[in-house]
């Protein structure tokens, strides 16, 4: 077998067999095939696509390539979510707490923020001794015994993507749905879960930019999800704008901590509420969509969610300054972005914001790049709201005192505006599964 | 400008502008560039095409990535030749001195057999002691003094289309009309020529396989050699079979010096005359076809052209041996390939001919790899030829015993009979510009 002969077949519209999938892959991650030949065969699959045995095929591939994790020894339903990322998408943050209040195992490697979304783990990180480099044992220690951990990757999963992707990131070959699904399938397969809810952004501020893509994926994700047998539904959310008011690191902590209390957005709450739900419908644990959004309530209400996120971040090495009521900590510099103009909000450009949000010092324009943690945005107008001239639009915050004006412009120009009320999109678009 | 977008541009269909082109060309041979990033974008180009501004700006900046050759100081009309490359093809050594007896100056730079090709540089090494790496005022000094010299490239020309060629040749992205046009054109227009003949071969044992694709070539590199004000035509020939009867390097010499006596078979005869009545054509020194013809029908039979040769040959270091009436080095192993069957030759596979030859040591299959001057091919049968069985197809010359007998199989293999006499294709298709 020859890589230049798989690459010519691609290119001529031909479909990969098993083989010849293995020995790319396979071939890729030990070193022995050079960058420059799988561009060449990610852009003939740009062109040329690849059906769904064969994305399946790369799949099992991609996680022949590391270790699997069978988080043996613990009991009970676990649990998993993976969201397609957004732009002050903290739901994993809030979810989880739930989850596990509600009994089910909660066992979450999360990311970090790259381009102009962000990453649970660098949120979490904003709790001053909070770890996010468990290992293995520690990992499943916690999700055994008090039902939630979320670390960063733990073990050796899946190399295969993780260089195909760092590859796709700088030769344009990002947007392609068969190497969406099977990047995204791969690592959470790696990892064992009884019930498995995939969040698919739609819109502005996500990969995904209009619900025909983001259908494709889904229906993709699915194939793969059920060719390994793994329960798995696809929720497809809204990402017009940020999701809920707060987009940076300890800001969205602050804005989840609020939200275990009862105290949240609309459009977090309906995404949350939605996908729990659908966790315990999997998981067997609610009757139907009322039951589970009835045991949601009850876990919020009497604070068990909230107390079971406090008890992961002692656990995890959280200061106990932030466990006590202490506040996280605060960013040099301030400024409020008024508005200069009048109307209702009818666009909130959530990619401007998560941008702006990076050059405030929240997120990271290269991967090895320092982040702020106290760094980021708080939108006080969102799509719908009113706006009179000289409102406050948002608040700043950074450590970088020189970003704070262009801050202040890209947030500014991130709103529309007109004179009619504008009609407010739905949340959930379909679930699917 | 990021490469990223110029590769995404691209991807996305669209047309690459002067700055554009110049970055990534520029980029790429200064190394600051990666190989991954321009196997990603040749194969966007080879989905999506680039236009003739495209093409010819892409030529230009190929040709400013190096040194260019003004020949100055020799008097006279210069012309050129290139060829497309094929099997078997010995025309440069035939036309270069019948040119150079007819008072025009043939300063030639030619290539080494790479693949199923041969290579003029190859060949003309195995005369003894023949220099193909002579330096600059060498190379003038023979052209303008003798009318003839045919060299390795000198200078440091075109470094772009080096590191260009070599990533296509391991990407799969060879065969893409815009970039084969501006590979050879920038070559040519590197190095001044006052008439230019190209010589695009077709069929089974050349790099165009059908007519209209070389139909495209052709008018893609006439746009450019016009762009250029270069006095450029197209020749199309024939290449179903090989060229002549010799495939390898000392036979076809053997078959070279047989052709400048005038004792040629009639396909290389026909593309010989062709293209140097086109070149006498554009350089004024015929007036019509006829003329040309006849022309070069008296330096082949005075024995000037034959002279003009061994003339080359004595000033370019060859050996002494050669130039009374020795022989070229002779292989230690030869075998008669019988046929097996009875009919007419309806097809002799030019590419599996050429393969052959490489196994038997005459080609390099890598870059690096030594070639056998005497080993080759002698075919004694072609299309339309009858054979009874027992008869002699070929013979094999070789250093290396053990590549006899599948070097036997393979020559059987490439001939196809039938009781039938097929109909002969014409050696000329076309000739354009």
């Amino acid at each position: 077998m020859n890589i230049i002969d798989i690459i010519e077949k691609k290119r001529d519209g031909g479909v990969l067999n098993k083989e010849e999938i293995a020995y790319f892959i396979q071939g890729y991650t030990r070193g022995e095939i050079p960058d420059y030949q799988i561009s060449a065969l990610l852009m003939a699959i740009y062109f040329n696509g690849m059906n769904s045995e064969e994305t399946v095929t790369l799949t099992e591939e991609i996680i022949k390539s590391g270790d699997t994790l069978d988080l043996e020894g613990i009991e009970g339903i676990i649990v998993d979510k993976h969201s397609s990322g957004g732009v002050g998408d903290k739901i994993t943050i809030i979810l989880g707490p739930i989850i596990a209040a509600l009994g089910l195992k909660f066992g979450k490697m999360s990311g970090r923020s790259l381009g102009f979304t962000g990453g649970t783990i660098d949120k979490l990180e904003s709790i001053d001794g909070f770890k996010t480099d468990l290992d293995y044992e520690d990992f499943l220690k916690l999700v055994d015994g008090i039902g939630i951990s979320i670390t960063g990757q733990t073990g050796h999963l899946t190399p295969a993507d993780k260089k195909l992707y760092a590859l796709r990131d700088v030769t344009a070959t990002v947007d392609i749905i068969p190497l969406i699904a099977s990047s995204i399938m791969s690592k959470k397969l790696a990892v064992r879960s009884d019930a498995l809810v995939l969040d698919v952004k739609v819109g502005e501020g996500a990969f995904m930019q209009n619900l025909e893509e983001a259908e494709k994926l889904a229906e993709e994700m699915l194939k793969i999800a059920k060719s390994f047998n793994r329960n798995t539904r696809v929720v497809i959310s809204n990402m017009d704008q940020p999701l809920g008011k707060a987009v940076g690191n300890s800001v969205e902590i602050e804005e989840s901590l609020e939200a275990l209390k009862g105290n949240w957005t609309s459009d977090i709450k309906e995404v949350v509420y939605t996908l729990a739900t659908e966790l315990l419908l999997m998981a067997g644990k609610a009757k139907d969509e009322e039951d589970g959004r009835k045991q949601i309530d009850q876990v919020i209400r009497s604070g068990k969610a909230l107390s079971k996120f406090k008890e992961m971040v002692e656990r995890q090495g959280g200061g106990s300054s932030f466990i006590g009521d202490g506040k996280l900590s605060q960013a040099k510099f301030n400024m409020e972005v008024l508005s200069n103009e009048e109307g209702y909000v009818t666009s909130l450009n959530a990619r401007a914001i998560g941008k702006a949000s990076v050059s405030l010092g929240a997120g990271r324009e290269a991967l090895d790049a320092k982040i702020s943690h106290s760094a980021g945005i708080i939108l006080h107008k969102k799509i719908g709201d009113f706006v009179e001239k000289g409102e406050v639009l948002a608040e700043l915050r950074t450590d970088k005192e020189e970003t704070l004006l262009e801050g202040e412009r890209n947030v500014r120009e991130a709103y529309s505006y007109d004179k009619e009320e504008p009609k407010k999109n739905k949340m959930i678009l379909k679930v699917i599964g």
